[in-house]
């Protein structure tokens, strides 16, 4: 069985509307190429009580908790001691990190340069690894099966890039897509639940797609079997011309 | 106290990264608009155990639980027996929403026509009062506060204009920005905070943002207190200004 992750999103722009999501559909393709199986995404609020309880729940729960947000210089930014709480480990200076993030600050100047809101930055709860970024140079970290990134898209790929490397993964997850104008999900559904039910150890989905000058479904075979996701796609493709209809492969144009 | 709400994406679809979540920054402000607070999102796969649970869980957390996704006639559609089974009703034709829909896919003809797993679509939790949509016709529905509704986006906001009306709200939530180009977050946070302390009811936040010719900070107060959403975002004009930056009313421009 492949390792199993949870990704935590924390913030309230994302619950407010303000800010649309990026973060997840990256990490979720990743993970798959990984052969680490993303079984839940949840998003929560700047709330101290909030962040530690789902710390807590989350990590005895799956194999890997990734977090996104909250790691930045101001007040709301609290993700860090959280963990620390949630952890049960003081909430310290990192020498490492600290030296690194005076030595930027200092060479690039600016407003207040490295003062007490940036040294938070710095400070990670005690026996963490920190995940170096070459961007913002305040960097992630690693703690037991928790690992803290950005919440904004570019300094979280980069923490992520960082991070894959150390992650124990599993299989690498594999998919097929078949797609056909014209067709539709209820006159498909059938045949396609007969496909499933040939192919228990794979996830074979269906999905309706709408283009400015035409609409059809696309189905798609997923999982960590090469060779089943081949024969399902197949069968998948012998659904769909006996149908009627004319499959072509891979996912619609956009 | 706004009531609150939790939204529960259901769809394999996203857990794999194949579809970019596009229902959550929609539903979030349109809930805000109504004054209800979305306190959490939660994203789970197709699985039974897994659906009920959260249902149970969320439905006593929160004031209203909606749900997208997992509503079409596929067996990877499990959404709508699972709502029964959490809620310990039976799963039965309802029949308004099956004489639409037969009424429906006969005049529109088509491969199978009305056939079971069409059928599937109109068998609601006994209960259950449908949301219509006149999109695809296929009902979405409520039970208790759980609000039942489809993945796809176009036919998701149809039926949340029908339910909008329906749902209890409360103040609406209001927000005001400033930006500065230039601006950056470590400088700014200590002022930031400040502000925060004067208005506790209120959320206070700061967002990052980079464009091809500049980057900067955006500067957010919202809350269902107008007066208070103004006098905060007043003092975050003139904390801009005291650190020598040009505020500018709004978001930055895309």
């Amino acid at each position: 069985m492949n390792p199993t992750a949870c990704i935590l999103v924390i913030g309230n722009e994302i619950l407010s509307g303000r800010t649309q999501d990026a973060n997840i559909q990256f990490l979720a393709r990743r993970l798959g190429e990984l052969g680490i199986a993303l079984r839940e995404v949840r998003v929560i609020p700047d709330v101290r009580e909030t962040i530690v309880s789902n710390i807590v729940e989350l990590r005895a729960r799956f194999d890997h908790l990734l977090t996104t947000g909250g790691i930045g210089p101001t007040h709301d930014d609290i993700t860090s001691p959280c963990v620390a709480e949630a952890f049960g480990v003081p909430w310290e200076i990192h020498p490492g990190s600290f030296a690194k993030l005076e030595a930027y600050m200092t060479a690039s100047g600016g407003a207040g340069s490295f003062n007490a809101a940036r040294q938070r930055m710095a400070t990670l709860p005690r026996g963490a690894t920190p995940i170096n970024n070459p961007v913002s140079v305040a960097p992630g970290f690693s703690i037991g099966n928790v690992h803290v990134m950005a919440g904004v898209p570019r300094i979280m790929r980069a923490m992520f890039d960082v991070l894959a490397p150390r992650l124990a993964g599993g299989k690498p997850v594999v998919s097929a897509s078949w797609h056909a104008d014209g067709l539709l999900e209820g006159a498909i559904a059938e045949g396609l639940e007969s496909i499933q039910h040939r192919f228990p150890m794979l996830d074979v989905g269906s999905y309706p797609y709408e283009r400015p000058d035409r609409r059809g479904v696309s189905l798609v075979s997923k999982g960590s079997d090469a060779d089943a996701v081949s024969a399902a796609a197949s069968a998948i493709h012998d659904l769909i011309a006996t149908l009627g209809f004319i499959p072509v492969q891979g996912e619609p144009a956009a």
